[in-house]
């Protein structure tokens, strides 16, 4: 007996009848005498919904406003949950992320959790009551209502189990754990049992779809150890906890492919120092997320070209963006390419291990594979591809170091 | 110049490109210098869609979820209007009913409006902006999502125009205004220019669904004069105002008719005083609103029968309600009949004319239609008639007393 935080996701709450099927798992633990607390996703396919509905006014529509109006699709999976639980006797009740004390900056559509008033959640909790939470949601200390990006419902249940102390936090998915890759693209990934936060975090950063990059940073800096499961069957998942030594004897623990990237070339860049500093603060500033970025200046030239990579969502606003510094900075041009993919291959194993990255190289050239960008971690190895030989460069990566 | 407040019904928000329509509205009105308050009604069909999910679930949800659920509909379209709105260049701010300052009572999915605090609304407005406040909402001081029941965003936009001293309510829907009976059953009803709120108010109780009934209520309260016009065009609507003595020269204003009542027939209570009002404390206990009440006892009879009329909506909890009261008080059994109408003629006309009364019987005897219960008012007469004769009656009515 503890108290559990689990997470179901979009596709686990996909409708009636899986939010039943949530609910009789939540029941299980509930009368076994664990209180239970459960963060859910907008029901799969509501979020794209909205934002296609939005996206029908104006292509880039306001931020707050977005939030209003994906706010709505977490709040409409709680009520269901809550029903659910209470059709099958279970007491339940359903709290918003404003209602359940998550307090966020006020950064729209990326908002970032400043603290959790737990008070509310205890007290219901303590009446007996399995608690829904919506995920994804929170409210800045002015009473603004905010998400938290995709992938926030995850952070949600990771920040609910710090603040709760809880004694287990299980994010309950549409896959059975975190695998070596993605099994759609590499037919031979498989299940792992245990996994590293800094290299779950690198193949988070890396494109790997389980979680979100910053619910397992929040983990590793509170030290939630969390489980990825399967809500479709009883099988146990992976274990996602701080590095032991044995993990090292892995070279390497993942390969990611991550295909929502794009590439933005900044062409005839002065060069000039602090040049670099403006383009990606003024990045910054709208809170767009920079991954890659490459410089090459030759001796001698005026003028050189900068290579970064946004995700896709972003790169319009990044365009803008840049187009805005254009005549300011003395630019050339931008050009965008959305036909990249992003190869990376995570390890803890790695720091002990040489060679990794003449390997990786080496495997892609044979594959006929051209290089467009590199960058490397202590534990990660990323490589910008063409798009259209990148599943195949993924599956021979996998070959090479996995099996 | 003014400040406006404009209610638009889930018909006329019913797609983007109705929202769009909205907006190009309301920018209108704040071109020419208005302040604009808009409130909001669900798309139409989402309310009845979140609906059905719920009772998928099981059939009678609690009224809490129901309310944290049923409020995103409104939400969804505060949203996507302020962003209609802002994609043709007006400043817009959506707003929940909690953020607008809507506080009600906690008696949820037809809770009562207890306050309204407008300081966020106003200095929203004086900042320039248009501002979007989802209608059929509020919080409890407690912070609980509430709901007021069908047609709240009526009670919304008329609360509102009160609290923030509007010099205009305009209340847009699908049809032209106030007709003098549902076209669609009548097709000889026309659409009134003016309707005192008496008249309204017993229009809307018999069933004329143009507006709810506390709506017009709180409107005579607080003498908001507003108009009922269509979304659709630019015709001048029905205007809703205090009584005139210019208005008493028509007998009767309007036929309604309600085929959204259900009828109970309570056997064998016992003939003591009290009885009565134990039955019907019970179902004001639960907040289910009884229409019309007949009882006849029969003299020196041990018991007798007690019948009713309901909302169709909830005849299953009234059912349940006396269910429950059966053992107690010695009653034999209850009977619950769908297949009823209430048909009623209004006019406050009615005060100086007699006769009206035996008009109105006498036309239902030529139609062959029985005559089940009757209720009076003083500007109105309603009976309840089998469902299967209700709009041959209505057409017979309407001819007789307005043509």
């Amino acid at each position: 007996m503890g108290l559990i935080v689990q997470k179901y996701g979009g596709t686990s709450v996909g409708d009636i009848e899986r939010i039943k099927n949530v609910a009789r798992r939540v029941a299980e633990y509930h009368a076994r005498g664990d209180r239970v607390v459960v963060v859910v996703s907008a029901m799969s396919g509501v979020t794209d919904k909205l934002i296609k509905m939005a996206k029908e006014i104006m292509p880039l529509p306001n931020e707050r406003e977005m939030d209003m109006l994906l706010a709505t699709g977490e709040q409409t999976t709680i009520a269901l949950t809550a029903m659910a639980l209470q059709a099958i006797g279970v007491k339940a009740v359903s709290l918003t992320g404003a209602q359940a004390g998550i307090v966020t900056d006020g950064v729209h559509t990326k908002a970032k959790i400043m603290n959790i008033s737990p008070k509310k959640v205890h007290a219901l909790l303590n009446e007996g009551h399995v608690v829904i939470v919506a995920g994804f949601q929170g409210e800045t200390p002015e009473g603004q209502i905010t998400t938290l990006g995709r992938g926030g419902s995850d952070l949600t249940a990771i920040a609910l189990a710090a603040a709760l102390k809880a004694d287990l936090c299980q994010i309950y998915t549409d896959v059975d754990g975190v695998y070596t890759a993605d099994p759609r693209i590499v037919p031979n990934a498989r299940k792992m049992d245990e996994i590293a936060y800094d290299e779950m975090l690198e193949l988070a950063g890396a494109g790997a779809k389980v979680m979100q990059l910053r619910s397992v940073e929040f983990a590793k800096k509170f030290g939630v150890i969390f489980e990825v499961r399967s809500s479709m069957n009883n099988n146990p998942g992976t274990i996602v906890k701080e590095e032991t030594k044995s993990m090292e004897g892995v070279v390497i623990r993942g390969v990611a492919l991550d295909k929502n990237q794009a590439k933005i070339t900044v062409l005839g860049v002065p060069d000039q120092p602090g040049t670099a500093a403006r383009i990606f603060k003024a990045l910054a500033d709208v809170a767009i997320n920079v991954d890659m970025i490459v410089q090459n200046t030759s001796a001698g030239a005026q003028a050189t070209d900068i290579s970064f990579t946004v995700d896709k969502a972003d790169l319009l606003k990044a365009q803008k963006v840049i187009e805005g510094l254009k005549s300011e900075m003395g630019l050339k041009g931008v050009q965008a390419d959305e036909k990249i993919a992003k190869l990376s291959i995570v390890g803890v194993g790695m720091r002990s291990h040489s060679g990794v990255a003449a390997k990786m190289f080496d495997t892609l050239a044979r594959e006929g594979v051209n290089i467009q960008m590199i960058s490397t971690s202590e534990i990660k190895i990323s490589v910008v591809i063409n798009l259209d030989r990148a599943e195949a460069a993924a599956r021979a990566i996998h070959a090479a170091f996995i099996g």
